[in-house]
């Protein structure tokens, strides 16, 4: 897979790419990001990427005009699957999603700033648009960050145990059932005695009675789909 | 406002929080961040701080000693109001739980890495548990980032233009109005008339009325609450 990600602030997605499972998928060659800084697409002396909004209002704009140079260079030397733009009123991510976007081969990703991009981009080029959750940040950045890790870490060999990705949450629609290590006894609290009886179908049936009466008790919505 | 991040990773954390709004906000003075490496409160000589799982399965779990010693240190020190714990299965993330949880004192924010933290930590320590969405990341950490960012950017001060957050995406259960910049034309794409007629009490209608379109058109959701 590869990652374009276009950004006014590269370096605020360097140290997530550089540690941890990220660093290891890259490293393994089983992706490759890139980070393109929109200022270089910039056509004025001052590098400026926003303006004033039409109309009046609080808040800057990001313009057309670097986007669209940026993203049709790209779309000249490869073909991509999907324009994606990070935005609060996109589509809501989802493991789902999250599971069939991690087989995809070349994806370019748009970070809004500000107050987010000319309408006229989203027109032009984004194929899709997604939000991490309802709630705003400071830049799509963020949601960048959050959006290929999620996807990284399905792609198969990234995470060194593959059947630990689907023992997760959601892969089932039931959230995980609680865990325990050592010790077995700390400070008078106890490791439940199932999970140290050695019966492996009697703790099989304790952990999915335990993930479906949390998801019940949590997030019932989860139970209906 | 003081946050005390605790990580595994707390290299993984360091660019957004030295780029962007979050840096502003620490170089103002407006909130204090503290990242604590979990490492430094392993009792044993390999610096571990997982173990495999009671009852068997894939993944490490992180055990309670670590986190227990250094929570217990914040808490010596000073009063918190929270105690949240980053998981997938915790209550999910969204604006109006960020505006409240802005005007906090001190919190500490605790990274699930691996499969998860040992049960315990949560029933001894944990008083809020959030998921910043319906899917899987390879750390609390990148959790931890969305939230904190969510958070800082609501401080009063932080942001430039302090009109600026209250229109955003949310806080009205409504999604943003299109918006343009210059030029009024680009490749035939022309921002629309409205907006360059310097009618502001119409502007200000049309806005509405795309905010309300597109709301119901995506996330008819929002609209019920």
């Amino acid at each position: 897979m590869r990652i374009d990600i276009i950004t006014v602030l590269p370096d605020l997605l360097r140290s997530p790419f550089e540690g941890s499972i990220m660093k290891r998928a890259i490293q393994k060659g089983l992706v490759e990001v890139h980070f393109h800084n929109l200022r270089d697409y910039s056509t004025n002396k001052h590098k400026n990427v926003d303006d004033y909004q039409f109309g009046g209002g609080a808040g800057m704009v990001m313009m057309i005009e670097p986007i669209d140079l940026c993203i049709s260079k790209l779309k000249s030397e490869r073909k991509y699957d999907e324009v994606i733009y990070m935005t609060p009123d996109g589509k809501t991510l989802n493991q789902k999603m999250a599971n069939s976007m991690s087989m995809l081969e070349n994806i370019i990703i748009l970070c809004g700033h500000y107050k987010g991009v000319d309408q006229r981009v989203r027109d032009m080029h984004i194929t899709k648009e997604i939000s991490i959750g309802d709630y705003v940040l400071s830049g799509g950045e963020i949601g960048a960050i959050v959006f290929c890790d999620a996807l990284i870490r399905l792609i198969p060999g990234v995470l060194s145990d593959e059947t630990s990705a689907l023992t997760d949450s959601f892969q089932d629609n039931l959230l995980s059932h609680p865990i325990y290590t050592r010790p077995a006894e700390y400070k008078g609290l106890k490791v439940p005695d199932i999970l140290l009886s050695g019966n492996f179908p009697e703790i099989e049936k304790w952990r999915e009675q335990k993930a479906y009466e949390h998801t019940k008790e949590r997030r019932p919505d989860l139970l209906e789909d």
